[in-house]
């Protein structure tokens, strides 16, 4: 094993980072390494200014004449478009709408519409527990249908997928462990077995490239406050893909899903394409927040993102275990960078203890009950001295047992 | 009938004006009578101190501590009971989530879970279209469901109540004409068929007091972006009488409605109380602002704010009458002030052109098709001055015909 790096390797690697270029467009406070971005992304200069424009000029002074003049009619369009580059989607194939929860609702429905003569929905037993809420929420009004779980029903969520499967619902990213499923090669199976597959990308869009149309996907669904940055609970996307369009029947039709919105007709009659997934009037100033992160990510090369994701992982990987092993903690994470996204999970047995001892000293992470450390790797803001830091720090806590006096005052606790 | 006021008179009542104090706390623009506050209310200076403050303080600075430390996750439920004063509903019984749209369609589901005998859903078939076009998507759901209309399936909405009917649901102000519904009368006869109610109150909160407690109402939904000013497209809110909170069941069942949402339990088990409407993450920069301009309406007097209405509506009607009646303009609002929100409607057969000239010369209002024009009166930002000058204005262009050589550039069409 190769030793491990001093602070002059670490700064180098920092001076030789393509991306470093983006840290000062955040406004990071002083004295904090964040490593929560998986949770709530970072706020940018960018969006602070158009946030202000949207309030003070848009809203405050353009008033009702901005819902054209502004363009905030075409935001739930437009900012789906820009985030369908950075998760393999041709245009006119995502919108920006709602909430990740309420946009499974959609796509399960739609996905169970066009396989009526099937009745299961397939989930992972360790989802993101609001996909399994809301597939509850789904079969209740679809009497009939039933939901199988990985881990409950089965090991293996492809032995579950049969004749009767009429959707997979899925996690690109688990939200805990970091582990990553390999989209293309899942997408395929389910569609030998005749089910339609939605992907949860919340915790794989802006954290590594994502290939929806080249996997051939069905149904997509994710949010935009993690690694995407677009502000705290920013309004969730939804995607499906072009072959899917014409099929899409939701019940949540609300008039921006309408053929024509502003006839106030009474019969519903359903828009074109994916506007078929919009529902109710959107919250204008949260989509400028999220309109005004993305502006980075329109420079952002994905390969770039992804590999320096992989290097800032491996390395907190190592420095962790080397530095850190002895005092109980254990990697809760696959170390096959290529089966993982851009998160590192440690269980420790007082897990919640250590994190608000980090958060303390400023190592921002979080904890997931009963016992994992949960840190994320956002390679747009995170450095590789970050990472050395967060670990040295982990390291003096544990071994001067200082998280046993921790004053316990800041509590952490979002996806 | 008494002669027209002059300006000395409409300066008079301005001076009278008790509600006056509060119009510079509003960023209106320089050159603008703003009559359309009934589809996006203005922007308040608050407002932009709060969100900036949540932009860059909270979130750029607390980041993820922010859901605890700055009570994020406290926003739905605490937004609620301040606007449960405006609505007349006592604390815990209201909050803030979704749009109008998505919460028609959990109040529907959750009224229909409680009538399991009974198939119909009654509603009104000149209501403001995504309430039907929701309704659809409930009946579309619920297998042996219909849904019955006033003005399709009877003349009177009353008439179409019997012992089939589970739900009616209903505008308390028509988003229209401006027609005022009886709220205790109506509800007292819904309940007397056993059927249960849902007010939709986008047209009445923060226009004039809404009493529904008092009524013995069952559900209310409503939007927060129109009388209430909190932003474009800004969350809406829904209200469940106490009485009926054991009983809420709806399908959006996502983590935040969830009783341990931070246990991520595999299984959905229901939260307490209103909670129950909730269902994943709010967007809260669009609820900061929310909270923001709610800080104004602490402090208004709702019955000070009912006679303004009042008086600033029946002003229009008068003025316009004299100055604009012999030009092809109609009243399409009662004369009947006690029947009536707080918006002004006048049909024209040059309708959308008038408005467009309207616009031009800075007095905004909005059209709605094939020929009406539609006046709003809120009380805390709008003047006898500006109502006089509006009226002014609209006999200029009538009188001169100028509305036929208006350049026709900016549109303005938004509930």
């Amino acid at each position: 094993m190769d030793s491990l790096p001093d602070l002059a390797a670490i700064e180098a690697m920092d001076e030789a980072d393509p991306l470093r270029i983006f840290r000062s467009r955040f406004a990071l406070p002083h004295g904090v390494i964040y490593l929560d971005g998986n949770s709530l992304g970072a706020a940018s200069h960018d969006v602070f200014t158009e946030l202000k424009q949207a309030m003070m000029e848009e809203w405050g002074n353009g008033l009702i004449r901005s819902w054209n003049s502004a363009g905030w009619f075409q935001l739930p369009l437009e900012l789906g478009d820009r985030i369908g580059r950075l998760i393999g989607a041709a245009p006119s194939q995502t919108v920006v709408a709602d909430s990740t929860s309420i946009n499974i609702y959609k796509a399960l429905h739609a996905a169970l519409a066009m396989r009526p003569d099937r009745s299961v929905i397939v989930a992972e037993g360790d989802s993101f527990p609001t996909d399994l809420y809301m597939a509850e929420g789904v079969t209740s009004t679809r009497p009939g249908t039933a939901l199988r779980l990985e881990g409950r029903d089965a090991d293996d969520i492809e032995s579950l997928i049969d004749d009767q499967t009429a959707a997979v619902l899925v996690n690109h990213v688990n939200y805990k462990t970091g582990a990553l499923r390999d989209m293309a090669a899942l997408t395929r199976k389910i569609h030998e077995a005749g089910a339609l597959v939605i992907w949860d990308l919340c915790h794989s869009a802006g954290a590594l490239p994502v290939g929806l149309d080249g996997a051939n996907a069905d149904f997509a669904v994710g949010c935009t406050y993690k690694y995407l940055n677009g502000g705290p609970g920013a309004p969730a996307f939804i995607y499906a893909a072009h072959r899917h369009h014409t099929s899409i029947v939701q019940p949540l039709s609300g008039w921006w899903s309408h053929a024509r919105p502003f006839a106030f007709e009474q019969g519903f009659a359903e828009g074109d394409g994916i506007k078929r997934f919009l529902c109710g009037t959107p919250p204008v100033l949260s989509l400028r927040a999220l309109k005004g992160a993305l502006g980075i990510w329109d420079e952002v090369d994905l390969n770039m993102l992804r590999q320096k994701s992989i290097a800032l992982s491996d390395l907190f990987i190592r420095l962790v275990e080397a530095k850190c092993g002895q005092y109980g903690v254990v990697l809760d994470t696959t170390r096959d960078s290529e089966k993982r996204g851009s998160q590192v999970s440690f269980t420790h047995d007082n897990g919640y203890e250590v994190m608000q001892a980090l958060i303390e000293r400023g190592v921002i992470g979080d904890f997931r009950a009963p016992s994992t450390l949960r840190f994320g790797f956002t390679p747009l803001y995170v450095s590789y001295r970050d990472v050395w830091q967060a670990a040295g720090v982990l390291e003096d806590i544990l071994s001067s047992g200082s998280w046993q006096e921790a004053r316990f005052a800041v509590r952490s606790a979002v996806t």
